[in-house]
């Protein structure tokens, strides 16, 4: 590949996510962060400490013509706005997720997108997970048959970060937070219509946003999918758990510890009952080592998040289809909107209607 | 105590629990097992070889006015007959649970137990379970503080065994085999009303029963109880997970291996971001070893299932208030007929009308 001209990048919120962007950025010979732009004079020294040019104003960045991309990382009540402005003022953008407070604001950045012809894409960076990725390599090359239910757990302990998030005008809690990559992934595991969407959520100690939650989604040909999030769970539960007709399979944690559990044969030799605290069960009976069933590896697979970067860089130029499509995050926002009404009325919600109604 | 005179009993229905119930009575001497009636000549055949009296039908059983207790392990849909008759014929009964088919059944039962003031009790063994009454324990004694929610998972690989179970019109399914254990014990763990009730079934490969479960209670004051069972999970979940406010526990198996995480202090240091996947997270971040928790045993319980027999003697006796209440057996029916419901249409279904309501 010949050298590619950097494009020149302002950082609009430099928390957390922010320097993590530069961080990435940096390692990047095809970007070039030129500076940050940030409300908080502890963010602006900061910036400075690390030779980065301090924007006084969003204005400021939006004049700026070396400016090429404008990245996003901002609480959520504000990317619409930053994100309008910054295309109208002829940059790209790399925003932060939850992309938007809702899919009505979606609806708008796609609409000024089309008529600026700038590239707008969410950093669903956790789409570039190895742990995701592995269940998906489990699932597309039916290790363990065909994948009919997944489940994925985001357990901590530490309730919502103090900050923004605890927040519900500023687009706080955890299914925004979280929530956004989970359903992004599984609409991806699975690519069909989601017909129904059932959502509790747990208040511990925010009543104003939920500092926890558990989301089913099932998919028109039954298959279901199961995220949760805590975040006072002193003890996790795994990451994963994957069930397939022909095996089941878990990853324990990021470190990717887990196992995979194949069924090797038709044949069901009857079970035996076992003591099982004070009763019997032939239903639970282990499985004993008759060869039956096999446990394999957990699948790795090598993944970089610069892939993200590089598609980004590659779509501005005219050269890639964008891999995070703003269809996707639309459908995303939309169904998270049937989640809370679920969450609110205690009810399943309809979500797509089947490709195959009448 | 003195010596008691055993109460002579007959089993009907000698499959697999009703000679689990003859072994444990044969190690008690105020029980003696006369016979047995099964109408399968394979069980004729193994009770003769065990020197028991085999019953050439139920009158048979009925008219022998040796019989102090008859005790039922038939199929589901013949317990509400066979224990009418039995009470009608001046019986007590042990009756295998699921008690009937259904509610209705249950208060025709009692309406027959009152008439005759025999003693009917149903077999809610699973009340003794020790990893039951560990996370009992760790509730009552607010080790990890108040629980607010608990999950029990029975996870086998083999479907449901090749039996009756696996008939609807035989109360087959795993909700009526699994689920009356599973409930019974969240109502006593929580002794509150049950205001919503959630339950999906799984169809993997028995169209007419279900052959796999979940199922969420909510309380009155909030508290959650998540039950599932699944009957081809190659890869089991722990058999449970508690919250509470002040830690977590998790037991992984009946051999009661897991552990109890408290949280030991309310200073709690702001978390560093780890990297965890593709991205950061400071919501996730673990604990480090700085003496906010601390990790306990399990708590183990000694529990003998002897309890529920002697029990059933000294209830007989008037010495004694039975501890498997009927009325508690009829408040599960009930309740799974709920679940029943929310299963067929996908809906939350309303339980008991708050206490506190207005």
């Amino acid at each position: 590949m010949t050298a590619r001209t950097p494009l020149t990048v302002a950082v609009v919120g430099f928390g957390g996510m922010g320097g993590h962007h530069v961080d990435h950025l940096d390692e990047l010979s095809y970007f070039e962060v030129k500076g940050i732009r940030d409300i908080r004079e502890s963010q602006e020294l900061l910036a400075k400490k690390k030779d980065l040019h301090v924007y006084p104003d969003l204005q400021a960045v939006l004049d700026d013509r070396d400016v090429d991309v404008v990245l996003i990382a901002t609480p959520n009540d504000s990317h619409r706005d930053i994100a309008v402005q910054a295309m109208r003022h002829g940059k790209h953008v790399i925003c932060e997720k939850p992309v938007a407070m809702n899919a009505a604001e979606m609806e708008e950045i796609m609409q000024v997108e089309q008529e600026t012809g700038q590239v707008f894409v969410v950093n669903q960076n956790r789409r570039w997970d190895e742990d995701y990725l592995s269940v998906k390599k489990l699932r597309d090359e039916e290790t363990i048959g065909e994948v009919f239910h997944t489940e994925c757990r985001i357990h901590g302990s530490r309730g919502i970060p103090g900050d923004w998030r605890q927040k519900k005008a500023q687009g706080g809690g955890m299914l925004l937070d979280w929530g956004v990559h989970l359903v992004d992934r599984q609409l991806l595991m699975f690519p069909e219509r989601v017909t129904d969407v059932n959502c509790t959520f747990q208040h511990i100690r925010n009543a104003e946003v939920d500092d926890g939650f558990r989301l089913t989604l099932t998919f028109e040909s039954g298959k279901t999918s199961y995220m949760e999030v805590g975040t006072f769970n002193y003890v996790a539960l795994p990451l994963w758990y994957v069930n397939g007709t022909k095996g089941s399979a878990v990853i324990h944690s990021w470190d990717m510890d887990g196992k995979v559990t194949r069924l090797e044969t038709d044949r069901e030799p009857d079970a035996r009952p076992i003591k099982a605290g004070a009763g019997l069960t032939k239903t639970m009976a282990p499985r004993f080592d008759d060869g039956t069933v096999k446990d394999l590896p957990v699948p790795r697979v090598d993944a970089s998040i610069h892939e993200f970067y590089d598609n980004v860089y590659e779509t501005i130029h005219g050269r890639s289809e964008i891999i995070v499509k703003n269809d996707e995050v639309l459908r995303v926002m939309r169904l998270l909107e049937k989640a809370f009404e679920s969450a609110e009325t205690l009810q399943t919600v309809k979500f797509e209607a089947p490709v195959n109604a009448i």
